[in-house]
C-alpha cells in the first residue's frame, strides 16, 4: 500500500539500495502494518547541481 | 489541473510515451472532467535498481 | 510497475476515481506493456487555493 | 540530503510515524551514508478511495 | 513547463499561497526562461506529524 | 521546512539552479515564514519526450 519516493543524491550501489529497500520495506511493515508485497520503492536519483538546502546547491558546499 | 506523475522503468519509446500521454489525458478529461488544456504529465524513467516492491528491488527480480 | 500519482482538484466522486483507476491501469498495461497487478495510483487532493497556474491560485480565477 | 516521500493510508497513529520516522531515517544514515540532519520525510495520508493497485480502490477492494 | 510541488505545513493563508504562486512563477521565469502561462504549482500541506526531519516529527520538536 | 521538487527540462545551466535554488528558497522564507535552513529543494530534470501537456508530448509540439 504505501508508496516511497525517495529523492537522493547519485552514486550508490546497487548492493547499497538492496539494502534500503530491504530496510525501508521492513519499517513499514513493522511500525505500520503495511503489506510487505505491497510496499513499492523508487528511487530518484540527482545530481549535486539538482539538489538545494538553505537556498544552496549541493554543488557548491564547501 | 490535474498533475499526472508517471514513474516507470526506462525503455519505454517516444511513439509508447505519445500514446500514454494522449490516454491518460483523455481519462482525466471524460471520467473527471478535466480541461484538456490544463493536464500536465511527467514521466520519469528509473532504472531496475532504482525500482523495489515487497523489499526486492526489480534487478533482483528472476 | 508504473507508480501514478495524480494530483487534482477535490470533488471527484468516487464512482469518476473508480473510473479513473480503470482507465489509468489499462493505458499502462496497453500502452506501455505494464503488468495490470504492478499499477499503483495515487489521487492527492486539493483545494482551489492549493493550485496554481501561471502565477495564479485557482481560487482566483473567475 | 534525501528526500522521502510517504503516501499512504489514513489511520496510522503518531506513535508509528514517531517509528517510522526514526527507521527510516536510521535506514538511510546506516545504508546510504546519507547525513542524519539532512533527511526529511513527508507522510501524504490518502483515504482508501484514492489509492488504486491493479486498477481497482482500496475502497472497493473485500 | 515547470510543474512544482510544495509540501509544506498547513497553515498559511491564502494570501500567502497567492504570493507564493506569484513568486515562485515568477522566479522561475526570469531565472530559467519557462513560459508563464507553463507553469504549474500545487501546495500539499501536512500536519506536524506528518512532517520529520533528522528522524524526529514536527510535533516532537520543542 | 518546505520541500519544493520542481520537474523541468533538462538544459538549465547550473548558474540557472543556482539562481533558481536562491529565488525560490527566498520567497518561502519571506511569504510563508519558512525557516531558510528548512528549505529543500529537488530539480527533476526530464527530457522532451518525457513532459505533456493537453495530451502532446514537448517533443511533438512545433
Amino acid at each position: 500500500m504505501p508508496v516511497i519516493q525517495v529523492t537522493m543524491l547519485k552514486g550508490r550501489t546497487v548492493e547499497q539500495k538492496r539494502k534500503l529497500a530491504e530496510r525501508l520495506t521492513q519499517a513499514m511493515v513493522e511500525e505500520a502494518k503495511a503489506t510487505k508485497e505491497a510496499v513499492t520503492i523508487t528511487f530518484i536519483e540527482v545530481s549535486r547541481e539538482d539538489y538545494a538546502s538553505a537556498g544552496v546547491l549541493m554543488e557548491d558546499r564547501k
